[in-house]
């Protein structure tokens, strides 16, 4: 149903404008694979729509593309900030395939509006904005300053869910 | 203010249309008594309307029908999954409360769009998805896959306003 | 562009309506000085604009006019709830300093829509809530009780970016 409503506001967005194709022509050019789209953890979707365009995201979390979950706590068992900003730039991967997913063709992205991450820390690890960087330094990447720019919320957890280093939610404004 | 606001919403939707009472009606056939209405603990509001009939709704707690507000931290003191989930559930009974005061009528919400549900966690607890699960069932409960299926993110805190176990915050899509 | 987006909204408000600068001479008049806004502390925006005049602002810290940024975590070091009422507070004199420079005028904000304000807290600390009061109470007395009244979360984490105390993400409605 929801991919149904998805695959009408693809079609009636057709024929796309110039822009289009760009995100993933420039994915692909730089190198970068998407994992395939992920499934809910419990009973609730992997996003919603609100009026307007927006879409919102549930937590999404750092599953590689062979479908491995990161977990860790950063500050211990050697999780340190560049370990923990590569888990976060595999959220924003599993972000991008979801999207892909729902909407067809990432081009119809108009704006990355904002990002709350969780960070599984330690009471002593204070670097939770550099760890979530590995999200927002991707969406820059893929869909450029202008659109990729977002507000963003960047804190810590004791633990998460499934013992993940992080988990990040997110809301975009697209065409509908 | 807010409360002639939303009556006034209320009677420009009368006659109900044959969808609604719906809600209601099968709350009390599955014997679900909703709690009173609660009130915030500090200064803020218990709901806020944004447009589009966005309808976001503060962090609600575990408070039961004779107003005992439920506390614990998952992972100690005998606090387990089941114990959570049920706490979760009182949550989401009190969003029905604060919606049904709000709206005057449950029929009037079009979706539930997203939670954002924290549990009191010890370090090792990492079930949290299942924990929030007893708000997002109470949903699809109440609303139906349709409208009550939404975006979601469980995350865990060390600790939580007045010891509580769990507190979820919420967004609504109504009928204005 | 941001800014100049900003500014052209700005201009296209002019002649302002009678209510206007009332927001900013209040503040005048309560002896409340504004920091100097903000820069983001990773790669993203202090904002993003939603539709229909939504704007979100990032997680803000308790920095002051000195560009102190204010840490300890609540429940130890002798960080009390009055000190972190008075954090809270500081964050948000950021969050108004950071409307400002965007809206160009506070009278522009028709809405705090709603908070998620973290606090960086011992196991047993349980004040969250009357710790972001400081925070709340400043929007009640800036923007009034009609205007500054918002739906509010308040939750806590085991630490915090940069070893803050408190941090706190906003959205308004803004007059487009």
């Amino acid at each position: 149903m929801m991919a149904m409503a998805a695959a009408a506001r693809a079609r009636t967005s057709w024929p796309l404008p110039k822009r289009c194709v760009h995100v993933e022509a420039g994915l692909k050019k730089a190198g970068i694979v998407l994992p395939p789209p992920g499934a809910p953890k419990a009973n609730y979707n992997m996003l919603a729509w609100g009026p307007g365009g927006m879409l919102y995201l549930s937590g999404h979390l750092p599953i590689t593309t062979s479908g491995e979950l990161l977990k860790g706590r950063l500050g211990e068992g050697g999780m340190d900030v560049a370990q923990g900003y590569e888990h976060a730039r595999w959220v924003g991967l599993n972000f991008l395939a979801t999207l892909q997913k729902e909407l067809g063709d990432l081009d119809r992205v108009e704006q990355v509006v904002k990002l709350l991450g969780v960070v599984n820390s330690t009471n002593t690890f204070t670097d939770q904005h550099l760890v979530v960087n590995g999200c927002s330094d991707l969406f820059m990447q893929a869909f450029g300053d202008k659109v990729g720019y977002h507000a963003r919320s960047a804190i810590a957890a004791n633990t998460l869910p499934l013992g993940t280093s992080v988990e990040i939610e997110a809301i975009f404004k697209v065409k509908e």
